[in-house]
């Protein structure tokens, strides 16, 4: 099923808008570039409709929000809205400030998202409608495990129905969520947290793979978690002694670039829960 | 000659003054670095004279473009006018929103370009004044090929003589023309397109040629073509099996910095058409 | 000592706010990271205070500096001086603008700065309030030398003296000074200044080693100067004929990734001066 998700991005080469954060934005074009699709990045208001319309998905992220942004995201969210475009959002440290946690709140009171994409703590902020998140980082108390896992799918997938989107709650342990079904995937490697940009990676990615597969946004978004996982793993086994998370970085991207259907759906390590 | 453009890039160490997107801007500074220049990135409209003026060049890129920094291109455009240092432009995505398309055509009204580098849509629509570009990349049936490629250059000529400033349009084939005389450059490699910022960086590296190479603007852009497309052919040289666009975008800037003036001389496919 | 500095950085995992420049921030990013701090960039007034409270530290960089992000550095300074978390100050291009000398004044009248870093020439715009900088680069005029370095390091003191700040004057020889004392450090490359954002990523990196270890800030960040140094040293050395800057700047950030309390002990030259 990843297979042919894959094979449909590397096929459809879907051209996705953008708004995003200055920090990994070089990342995401080139993991979107790498993964098969097409990136524009276009944060004025001025252009953000017509930039949406020209695109088949849109990405909003919320990392370095600030007001310059804000209104574009608005105007991008609507027009993807109005013309059924897959529209993805990251609340980078939602529930760190009151700016992200308001912004995220009211930007899925107006748009009707496709995925919504974060850690735990992120995702409960959204949920709960405050936080107390460390940074951008998962707070550990949050942390899914083992233990808790029959929790947070419960809690993944009632919010899944609250809001109309597929979650995707990512951290050691992945829940890719709908109303009604819920998936757990194990890749991935520990290592990928000390690089900045995983997280707004995979989230450009499963605007990619939303985009090119419309009818099975649960599948695609897990698709994309499991590719995200899966290069990263890949990457780790690349990495020499010297090697540190300045080329682990580079080699995740690579390992995007390179992974074809076949060893996506021999990697992937999801399952129904 | 090309070698001769090369070392006194290398000998005279132009400081470029860079207004341009936040996208691929690190590679902008690490390739006018890789290549012997010295980059400096302002963009705000309170210093944007004052840095034009310290500079030898100024490189003006419109990706990510946004209201907050226009005014500091057409300031920082005029200064250098003023003071006749080489300006360069970098329609990135003109045609694809009618801000950029606008914005272009209004900086090509009030400023002299010494420049304007972009792929053959972004060309065509300052040229046509609209477009009907596919986000910053070229449109396929835009494409300049061996069959339409004495039409092409034909119609980067006029733009030449229209404009006033040299015309580089890049893709597989190249073209680097002023009203007189035309080059058509052979060196680069399809990889490159699966990298972000090949084109910018390119439009980095040619402010820099013009820049240390005044008196001939036609000869320094097809250079700085040259370079950038053997670069892109060294470093694909390089990639094992593993390896994807991550580690290229690394391997092409390498590739610039190790480049010397003897082996460009020897790697440059340019010829006059 | 540096070894007991370094090991607090890694058991605390201090958050840093960066409110930095959008060239070099990924590589700021990925060096706290690196070095076992975690970071978040945040730059919009409205959340400037709040994400300053969150944080341990903060680090203000005025590379690309604009009018929207200022305010939020006064609000952060501000709150993050309330509460007595250590501030750094990275004064990119003091002396080559009147925005940029007149803003790291202010900045320095209304905040109390643990450390001042930069390059000669923009800690003399600083000292002198003016300047005549060459972009982002020290003048080679300005260079700290062994025939001028007792001068250079009297000039820091002083400096240190009347604004109560550590200040870290870098280059090919650094000096780190307190009112009191003074390092000299002679870790290091010349290669270092053919990538953008070594200076940049040092100061986060001061930022993160002041945070984590507060009653020595003086110690802190000539730890995290020969840290830089020594990093910049074992990347040098994993360099082939191939590799250029980006290479480069990759090994950089992997040496920071990968040293140890131990080794950096080893590899510190510095001596009291």
């Amino acid at each position: 099923m990843f297979r042919k998700m894959m094979e449909n991005v590397r096929e459809k080469c879907p051209l996705i808008h953008n708004i995003t954060n200055y920090v990994t934005v070089n990342d995401c074009a080139n993991v979107l570039l790498a993964c098969g699709a097409s990136p524009i990045m276009a944060d004025d208001a001025a252009e953000a409709a017509e930039i949406a319309a020209l695109c088949g998905g849109l990405n909003i992220n919320i990392g370095t929000l600030n007001q310059r942004t804000i209104p574009a995201m608005f105007l991008a969210g609507e027009q993807a809205n109005a013309l059924g475009h897959p529209v993805v959002l990251d609340p980078v440290g939602a529930g760190a400030s009151a700016l992200r946690t308001k912004t995220a709140l009211e930007l899925m009171e107006r748009i009707r998202f496709t995925v919504i994409r974060g850690n735990i703590s992120e995702i409960k902020a959204l949920a709960l409608g405050s936080g107390g998140a460390r940074g951008v980082d998962a707070d550990v108390s949050d942390a899914v495990t083992k233990e808790n896992l029959s929790q947070a799918v419960a809690f993944a997938r009632e919010f899944a129905q609250k809001t109309g989107a597929v979650i995707a709650i990512t951290g050691a342990i992945d829940i890719v969520a709908d109303g009604e079904k819920a998936y757990c995937i194990y890749n991935g490697h520990p290592m990928m947290s000390s690089i900045t940009g995983t997280g707004c990676q995979l989230s450009a990615l499963t605007a990619a793979y939303v985009t090119a597969n419309p009818d099975t946004p649960l599948e695609a978004a897990a698709a994309a978690v499991c590719l995200m996982g899966a290069a990263g793993e890949r990457a780790y086994g690349r990495l020499t002694e010297a090697d540190g998370n300045a080329t682990y970085r580079n080699y995740i991207i690579d390992a995007v670039c390179r992974m074809d259907g076949e060893t996506l759906e021999k990697l992937a390590k999801a399952e129904i829960c």
